[in-house]
């Protein structure tokens, strides 16, 4: 059996397979982390002289990823139940097998003061940090890509639909914004998590007790909580009030703000795939080569990026589910299985958000509207569409000398329409004197374009409010 | 059949039943805040000169939830799918029916310009905001009792525990500060996210266009946008950028901020539940007539704040995953099925933390803390519960010729400790000349009280971390 | 403060309220579960000559829900963590008040040898039971109506769709035979999961210990496993191996049994509501008064039914999720936490169940099938819809001299009439001479009547599969 | 970057990494299914004369996982959204430039009338099967080991407990039988829901039209029908009713299936991590050499095999809910996304309860009990223990004059036993004359092995139920 024949590459899972954020999260960039997170220490003991100088260079040498079997650490991983363990091991043995100067001080020093928590936790963050920047790029581009939308077709009415069914006339620049208002907030809340993501340093029992040994020999070189600070630093973390190690509430706080970026995704993509349907055709996806043809039907082309997107929003409440559960269930110092089920829904998380992300930045970028279409499906509702305001314009003028009777009229007017055929203006027409609701005044009413409300507004206030943030 | 026997008073979920989070989040209180939200828009409307002077006094004598049948408007919310229609229509009536001055107007002007979702939405978002005050409440008034906790048990030394096992010696004031520092930060972000709560007015299809024929006759009497505005004001509600709809996020960010809550309330629950078992006994829950009794057993107390808070903090994830799949699959201006499945979940997650919270509250004024069983358990392990001081110590001691061979000498002994029973200390005495250790530095090495790190320092950072917001 | 003021009717659950299920499962029916759980036992008892002849009658007076205030045990229920202990004390007191003969007989005998979570547990199963009965009785109305709907319909060709796109012909007859496929088998599956559900009966610990006590000085009167079975009878569940009281798979089978009929309802909700889009507009619900109305629109006609259903679908698996987390959580012989969160999410399955299980027979019962749109929207995509069948018919005849050519040429044909408009059966005709594929057997390629494959078989498959269990 | 940089081996999940349920899942492990449904299904058609008969051997050689690029594979499924489309193109291009003699024919008729749902779905199960096999195989073992337990210990007594408080004496016998309980429960479903996976076979749009015009040409070859179940014979899955592309309570089934089996377990898991602390001290995990150590704490070892047990139950829910969600999702003839995001679920379950299982057989084949200190904790609440026995037989002797009173008075001594730790035994002796209450007798009634109950026959009736089924 080969590597490859135990290992998975995201074959059931095609919304990740193969992007940016996939590649961020593997296995081997996950022992990447923790090596960064174990080296950047001794970088911090070595500076504050808890470390012979030459020790960072030789863990150096030894921290790189492609130098460990990710297949075999795995397997070992179950001895003491996290990766690190074993990883440890293996670094120790080749500092010590090394003829680097102090690589023998080295194994001594890699590790000093921590706990497998530490590692495991702050290289989760590490390995999260870097991935919500690809995340964030693809953002960042999907929401210029709807504002310009949004622009685009200030002036491109459509209908609005509400449980299923057309409500009133509005505009696709404003479904755009509204679109990019969804991404938008994601983005930008995916990104204050991202920076709020806090270093974990509390040694055993997250008294950092190994640590103080170590420091209080020297107390002039710097106390424990002033070097996990400069650990913080050099990881790009926050420094923590504490070490949190069962307070998890920065793991829930990263994999909601990571939901919240798929839920905005796939409000997107559900639109899109309602939208492009045949029979209502307003929307196609941009095409590719060898995107969406289907095996046995010569003549279908699936709109494969939103099915995609949707497939990972609906992957997301249960992860999160799973992160909150385990958030919920912490007990002890360390809890005895309820932190060791975040690794991978967290991992998920980010891999969807990264698949969801670049493929909402591909399909906005080249979303094909059909103007046609929409005017089209506009009409099969007709004037019927504005009988909300026919309702407040006309009720008036058929009250005679019962206030409010005049509302059932209209109704009334409208019911016949349906049930008819027979155009509502004609109806109106015919109910109504001229000289009350003159021909141009009863047009004007009926014309859907002239009902869109504030979606002008409404757009310029959504593009503008996100127009710094999603400045690449 | 009576009232009482179709209804539900959270019989079967005693974490919830009878607290405050409960009333304020009843069928009748969410009637209320549906009313009050159609009272402010009247008020609005008539200070803008877009209604009656009269209007709001005629709506305010009928926006009493007592005059409604709340029964009897669930069965009716089936024909439009939510409350608030057959409300509305009983809104209507009860001032058609009213001899009040201006009572038609009212009837006229009511809900003008708005639609049910408006509505429905702020007023979830109403009675969420009103519920989250009580929890502020309790949560501060639970984190001001665990600040007690933690300083006045700063030299309460106890067993630190990670995955079950003991690990070192920990004081019981940082299990205290730690339990602060998640309820503290739970509490902080459910109140940001309270404040942010923004209000929904879109109108039928969002873009607020009946409200632009409302406005658009006489335009110096406020854009729909600012009257939007103001009733945000009114209701204590945010301004949004736009109407959201379609986009879900303000629902998502509150139930997860409710989870947070929910989940820092459970780890203290867990930890309880554990160190109140008879064999561990470090702590026991407050006493109250007729709490914890057993049916059958007389001997038991059982810690039923714990449980009920636990409860509530397990059932968690599957309401906030809910809202989340929602949020997910919206789809349209306003989506068919997925915004209705929103409301119980929400009005759960405000249940549930009302109620982990009330009951927090009082199990941390009033837990009772066994310093003397703290101590029995730490000497379970004794000094092998600083093996990890004493191999730093002593090993280098023992390496003899051989750089690093002490440290398995050392392991050698704990080895033999754990096996025979013989005292740790005794045979490091044996192994380790006294010129090398003497006597006292060896007793220091063993005593547990010794080796607690920063747990006095991050004591510290945690509550005064906490302390401004925690102030009643 | 009235009752009224604290309850809740399921006025934010408008899929669930008012509905016989809803009742069902009200807290007045559970106390009445509650009661019964007793009063069958100390039928048991009386009738092993355990308790006195008299005490059947004295407690049976006792045991109406009526005489019990839900809303007072509801908050009392917080003392002991469940709702039986203060019931319990209720019924005996008044039993002790009553003035019946052998009501102090019966005070002492009732509950004799129990644990309040052999009440709680039966009684949940009991009102399962009982409200599984009515949503069976939906789902066979359901069942039955859709089987009519795939008989009558067999004819009717419509268009399949996958992944949003057309894909080939296939008949609304098998459409609606597919439906039934899904509920008929969920109906089947949560009828087994009903009949399996097992009585609770081990006393405090899960031994028996009260009831050995009870039985062992006259061991002729039934031995405790035997007395739990005569229980188990009378109250229509099953007798099981042994007390389940930590082993929650009875709980969760019933979980997922429920959770499974809401998936199948959601599915044809689902597809109802975008087959009654306006431009897809295939199907349309029944109408009824007051349904479907829109407060702002008077042209709109919503969906609700199938909004209704689907919105309780979407609930469904966080509920489950609730369910199995507590199962997957449980520790010792009664869990701290997890088994108090079952309850009420067992409660809003069975709820959202019946909810949905009474829609969809409605729904069902009276949907409206447009076959002229049917053929209108298979008609937008026309011959292409086909393009499998003339790929494998045609493309042997276009091979010439290269043999798999053919394929190629066909895929060209069709690409030119999706891309010009050009009807495909024109293209075809003039690339293959009329000797080698006659007018007649090209209109019957191009015929989507032509091509539904097994539809009609399938249908027969389904609907006699389903049929006598659908019989009422 | 190699393959491995881009590759998952289970690292960040310890409870499934390296089992052999994570090969039989590995992306590798399901191209061959996939293959293996290919292969079977052109034997299918050859046999029946619908390809030729050298067309198997030719596409044998082709179907070897090895052949193709996982990684590559992964990446090339986004284009159409599943797995299968690339596989086929590389299938077929293999078999196109093989030289075995009917290759060209072979790479026509694979795949021929089949669409790529029904080789995905069947594939999954196929998968799933085989996987089922070794977790059931792990299953039983962990069952037999569980009956021995139970066997053993049935004189164990051991304290049974409720809310974690002390309620009744028991047996660890018990304890055990109850886990056998779940587990056996548990596997026996599973196994049967693994028996009725069905193959999914119905074409492009469920109607088997492509598969009815290759037969209709040749009826005597085999109806459509008819072929479909040859192959599910081939495959071993069951013949269902119907394709079931929309209707997914199949794999809701599977899902479910394995869920329990990772409840039953974690519950195992739970006691053992509970009773396994060091003031508890119950239980023993087997040691094995790496296994449980700290990198930090020279003297802790871990009880790692639960702590990963529970790990995988915990997980287990959230991927429960995203399968059910699917299900409840969908739409159409192939759904948007609701598909596609069970593989990823389904294949974590399997795993899930493949680590968990095989964890499972070890633990229990491996458990050490200690007798002693189960004794010793008894002993903590000592007579107490048994206050409900004794409450029944010591106070109708202190009813005096008024029935009833006697409870009270029993009350009274145990309240004072409690508070002051006087001996219960005392206090009776004290209060009752020994002519109503001997010293043997109270001496038999204070004695908690005396007061098991129906232990034992629970035992029996546990272990001989599960004893056909969990034979080797």
């Amino acid at each position: 059996m080969t590597t490859a024949d135990t290992a998975d590459f995201g074959l059931l899972s095609p919304a990740t397979a193969g992007t940016a954020a996939s590649r961020l999260t593997s296995d081997s960039q996950f022992i990447q982390a923790m090596l960064d997170v174990e080296l950047e220490w001794v970088r911090v003991l070595a500076d504050a002289g808890h470390a012979g100088a030459g020790v960072p260079a030789a863990v150096e040498a030894a921290a790189r990823a492609g130098l460990y079997d990710a297949a075999d650490l795995a397997v070992r991983a179950q001895g003491g139940g996290n990766p690190l363990i074993p990883l440890l091991a293996d670094l120790r043995a080749n500092l010590r097998a090394s003829a680097a100067p102090e690589a023998a001080a080295a194994a001594a020093a890699v590790h000093k003061g921590a706990t497998s928590q530490d590692i495991v936790d702050s290289a989760l963050f590490v390995m999260a940090r870097r991935t919500v920047e690809v995340i964030g790029t693809d953002l960042r581009a999907a929401a210029a890509a709807l504002a310009r939308l949004a622009d685009e077709h200030r002036g491109t009415v459509t209908v609005a639909r509400t449980l299923t069914q057309h409500s009133l006339p509005s505009t696709f620049g404003l479904k755009a914004a509204n679109w990019l208002d969804g991404v938008g907030r994601a983005g930008m809340r995916l990104e204050e998590a991202a920076a709020a993501l806090p270093l974990q340093w509390g040694g055993a029992a997250g008294t950092m007790a190994a640590l103080t040994t170590l420091t209080g020999a020297a107390p002039d070189r710097g106390a424990p909580l002033e070097l996990a600070a400069r650990l913080a630093a050099r990881l790009g973390l926050a420094d923590p009030v504490a070490p949190w190690q069962t307070n998890r509430l920065p793991v829930t706080a990263l994999a909601a703000a990571l939901a919240d970026v798929l839920a905005a995704a796939g409000k997107v993509a559900n639109d899109v795939l309602l939208l492009s349907r045949p029979e209502i055709g307003e929307l196609s996806e941009p095409r590719a080569a060898g995107r969406g043809v289907s095996s046995a039907m010569p003549q279908k082309q699936n709109p494969v990026l939103s099915v995609l997107i949707r497939s990972a929003a609906l992957a997301a409440p249960g992860h999160l589910a799973q992160v909150q559960a385990a958030a919920a269930g912490a007990v002890d110092e360390r809890p005895d299985g309820s932190w060791h089920v975040e690794w991978q829904a967290l991992r998920q998380l980010l891999r969807l958000a990264g698949g969801a992300a670049a493929k909402l930045a591909e399909l906005a970028g080249g979303l094909a509207v059909h103007r046609d279409r929409m005017a089209a499906n506009l009409a099969l509702t007709g004037p019927l569409l504005v009988s909300e305001k026919i309702m407040a314009a006309a009720a008036p003028l058929l009250d005679g000398a019962e206030p409010g009777a005049g509302k059932a009229k209209v109704q009334a007017l409208v019911n016949e329409s349906l049930a008819t055929g027979a155009p509502l203006g004609e109806l109106l027409r015919a109910a109504v004197p001229k000289e009350e609701l003159s021909d141009a005044r009863l047009a004007d009413l009926l014309e859907p374009a002239n009902y869109t409300g504030q979606a002008d507004e409404l757009i310029s206030r959504i593009t503008s409010h996100y127009q710094e943030w999603s400045r690449p």
